[in-house]
C-alpha cells in the first residue's frame, strides 16, 4: 500500500521539461509512484491546502556550523573581519561545538525547505553526525588547509584525515564524504592536486572556494602566475565533479575555461552582497554552458543560511547588474536551486526534482498569505514571492522532517539552549 | 492604569542615539509611557518571550494594490513589461478593485510589521478607506498623469480629484492626504508645479518617481534639456516635503542637489534590481547628507511588498555596489526604515521610534527560530537575519493589529476570494 499521498496542490517538478501538474504526489518506500493522479488511499494522508508541493532545495556551499558565529563580527572591511571570525574560531570550535554548530545550521535549512547540501567546515565527523540527526542529505569530508587550521589541527594531519573520513563513511545517497581545500590562496598546488587525487580515487566530490575577491586573484596571481581559474586548470582540477563557491571575478576565457571543463559553480549571492565580493556574472555563465547551482555560504557572512533569499537574488540581481530585466528565468533560477544542485553532488537520480522513482523529498509550501495571492505562475511564485516562512511541510526519503513549521525529528530545545551558553565564551574570545 | 505593558524583551528604539534596552513597553491611551522599567499592572500584559520589541516599519514607496497583479507580467524587457502592466490595469482598475488591492497590500505589509506607508495609486479614495480598514498610516492622494490613465480619466481631472481628496480626508495621524504626480516623464513642468502647489497649500507630502532608469532620464533631457533631479530643482519642486522613489541614476552634482534641497530619496532595492534599474548611490547620498528613506515599491515589481527584504538589500547591497564591506552601517539601515521615513512622511514626532509620547506602533520579533540564534547584537539580528515571518505581534496606537503572526482588524476571508474571482479577467485582459 501507498505510504503517503500529499493531495490538493499544485506540483512544481522542478524536472528538465519545467512540468507542473495539479493533484497529488504519492510515495512508497520513500520513493515517488505517483505524481498528479494519485491512489485513494494510503497509510498517510496530507492535504497541501492547495498549496504548492516542490522538491527540497539543495545548497552547493554552506558552512552550517559557522551559525555560531552568526552576526559576531560586522561592519569590517574584508580583511579585517576574517581575521577577527578566525580567532574566535580558533577559540570556540572543538568536535562538539562543531556539532552543534551544524544541528544549528541544518535545523535552519530544514525549516526552510532545503534537504541537501554540501558543507564544508572544520571537525567533519561532526558535521556527517549532525546530518545524520536531522536526516539531511549532506556532502562533507576532509577539510585541507595549508596553515594551522581553526581545528588547532596541522597541515601534515590534512590528508590522513581525510582518508579517515572517507574510511570511516561509506557513500550512500545521505552521505556524500568528498574532500574540500579551503582555496587556493590558502592551499598550495600540490595539496590541491592531492585532494582531487583523493576525492578522484573515492569517485567523490571535491569542492573550493574560488575566485571570490580580488585581493584572491592577485594573491594567487602573484603566488603562482596565473589567475585561480586558470591555475585550477593547469592543476587539471577542474571537471564535473569540482564545485567551485562563488567565482565573482572572472573573465571571458575563464568563463570559457569553466564551461568546457565541466567545472560547477556554485553561486552565493547573499554572502557576495555582504562581503562586497562583488557580482558574478552568471548569465555570462549560463549562456556559455557552465553549470551553475546555489549556495547561502554560512551565517558569518549571510547572516543566515536562506536559500530563498539566494534563489530570490540569484534571479533578480543579474537583471540589475547587467541591465536586462530578461536575464535568468524563472525556470533557470529554480534549476540552480534544484536539480543543478543534486547533480553536482551527484544525486541528480536521486533527488533535485519530482520524478517517478526518485526519492520523495518534498516541500509543501502554504500559499494563503497575502503574498501568495494572486498565484498567476506557481514558478513565479517560488522565486520572486515566496520565503523561508511559507514552508509547512518537509520530507526526506518520504519521511517526515518538518511538519507545520516545527522540527519533527530532532528536539533542537538542549541544542539551541547549549549553544546560548557559549555566547559569553564567543564573545570573550574577539576581546 | 497603564492600558498595555509588553514585557520580556530587548527594546530596539531605533532613537536618534541608537537605544537598546532590555524590560518592557507600557502603553496607555496609545502612547508609549515606559521604556525599559515598566509598571507592575496592566489591563493587558504580553510576554515578548526574550524577543524584540521595535518600532514598526515605514514604507515610503509602495503602490499597495498593485498586488492585484502580482506576477502577472514576467521576463520581458521594462518597456514591453509596462506597456502590458498598464493593458491589465486599464482593464481591471475601478475604485472598487483598488480597495480590494489596497487591502491586500496593506495586509501583507502589517502581517510582516510595517504601520506606516506612502502610498501611490488610482482611486486614492480607495486606499485611504483599505487603510482606515486596515488600521495602519497611510500617506496618499491624487496622482497626477498628463495622459489617460489606468484609472479611465483625463488630464484635466487631476487636479480637482486632487483638490477633492484633501477637501475629503483632513490631515491626521493616521492619515495623511499628499499629492502624486507619477514621474517628470508622464507629467509636464506645468502640472508638476501646480501639484506641489497643491501639496503646499495643505502642509502635505508630495511624492513622484525620479531618476529610476536611463530611458527616463534621456526621455527628460531630450524634452526639457536637463536631468529629471536638475529639471526639478528648476521648478522649484524640491524640497523636504517631497519624497523622491528611486533615485537611482544620480550624478555627483544631482546628489549634491538633493542634498542640499532636502528632498528625500525613497530607496526601493528589491524593485530596482527586478527591474533591472541599477543601483542607486546610497552610501554617497548618506555621505552628503541626503534623507535617504526605504520602500517596497509595488508587488508589480517586487513581487510581494516586503520591507525585511527592502531592509536587507539596503544594508548589503551597496557593499557589493562599492566594492566595501564596512558601508550602511545597521544603524543607518534600519534609520532609513523607520524614523527616516516617518519624518519624511511628517510624523516624526508620532512614529518611527520608541521613545516616550510617541504613538505605541509596535512590533514584537520572535526569536526563538535557528535564524535567531545566537544573538550578539539584535540591531545586527534585526538588518541582517530578520524576516517577515518573525513578526509575531503588531500594533498601531497601542491596538492590536497583528497577533500571533494573524491579523487581527480585518477578516480578509472574503477580500482573497474576491481577488481570486478576478483572476481570470486578469489573465484575459492581457491575453
Ligand atoms: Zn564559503
Ligand atoms: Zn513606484
Amino acid at each position: 500500500m501507498t505510504d503517503l499521498i500529499i493531495k490538493n496542490a499544485t506540483i512544481v517538478t522542478a524536472d528538465r521539461a519545467g512540468t507542473v501538474l495539479t493533484g497529488g504526489v504519492a510515495v512508497e518506500d520513500g520513493r515517488i509512484t505517483h505524481l498528479g493522479e494519485v491512489p485513494d488511499r494510503a497509510q498517510e494522508v496530507v492535504d497541501a491546502r492547495g498549496g504548492i508541493v516542490m522538491p527540497g532545495l539543495v545548497n552547493t556551499h554552506c558552512h552550517a556550523a559557522d551559525s555560531l558565529f552568526r552576526g559576531l563580527v560586522e561592519n569590517l572591511p574584508l580583511e579585517p573581519w576574517l581575521q577577527t571570525v578566525w580567532k574566535a574560531e580558533r577559540a570556540i570550535l572543538t568536535a562538539a561545538t562543531c556539532r552543534l554548530g551544524a544541528r544549528l545550521g541544518f535545523a535552519e535549512l530544514l525549516l526552510s525547505g532545503c534537504t541537501s547540501v554540501v558543507d564544508m567546515f572544520w571537525h567533519p565527523h561532526s558535521t556527517a553526525r549532525a546530518g545524520a540527526e536531522l536526516g539531511l542529505r549532506v556532502s562533507c569530508g576532509g577539510l585541507f588547509f595549508d596553515f594551522p587550521g581553526m581545528d588547532g589541527k596541522t597541515v601534515d594531519t590534512r590528508l590522513p584525515d581525510a582518508e579517515a573520513f572517507f574510511a570511516d563513511h561509506p557513500r550512500t545517497d545521505r552521505l556524500r564524504p568528498g574532500t574540500f581545500p579551503h582555496g587556493a590562496y590558502t592551499v598550495g598546488p600540490e595539496n590541491l592536486k592531492i585532494a582531487k587525487k583523493l576525492a578522484d580515487d573515492h569517485d567523490a566530490l571535491f569542492s573550493t572556494h574560488a575566485a571570490e575577491t580580488t585581493v584572491e586573484q592577485q594573491t594567487v596571481q602573484d603566488s603562482y602566475g596565473a589567475s585561480v581559474i586558470r591555475h585550477m586548470e593547469a592543476l587539471g582540477i577542474l571537471d564535473a565533479r569540482t564545485i567551485l563557491a562563488h567565482c565573482v571575478h572572472c573573465d571571458d576565457e575563464e568563463i570559457a575555461i569553466l564551461a568546457r571543463s565541466g567545472a560547477v559553480v556554485a553561486h552565493n549571492p547573499v554572502s557576495n552582497l555582504k562581503l562586497a565580493s562583488g557580482f558574478a556574472r552568471i548569465p555570462d555563465m549560463l549562456e556559455a554552458g557552465v553549470h551553475v547551482t546555489l549556495g547561502t555560504d554560512g551565517a558569518i557572512s549571510g547572516n543566515d543560511i536562506d536559500m530563498w533569499l539566494a534563489l530570490r537574488l540569484a534571479a533578480t540581481l543579474h537583471k540589475a547588474a547587467s541591465g536586462r530585466a530578461d536575464v535568468i528565468t524563472t525556470r533557470e533560477a529554480l534549476h540552480m536551486a534544484t536539480l543543478a544542485g543534486a547533480e553536482a553532488m551527484g544525486l541528480g537520480t536521486v533527488t533535485g526534482s519530482l520524478e517517478i522513482g526518485k526519492a520523495a523529498d518534498l516541500v509543501v509550501l502554504d500559499t494563503s498569505a497575502p503574498h501568495a495571492v494572486p498565484i498567476f505562475d506557481p514558478l513565479t511564485h517560488i522565486v520572486y514571492s515566496a520565503g523561508r516562512a511559507d514552508v509547512r511541510h518537509v520530507f526526506v526519503d518520504g519521511q517526515w522532517r518538518v511538519r507545520d513549521r516545527a522540527l519533527t525529528v530532532f528536539d533542537m530545545t538542549e541544542t539551541l539552549d547549549e549553544i546560548r551558553a557559549l555566547v559569553p565564551a564567543i564573545k570573550e574570545s574577539i576581546a
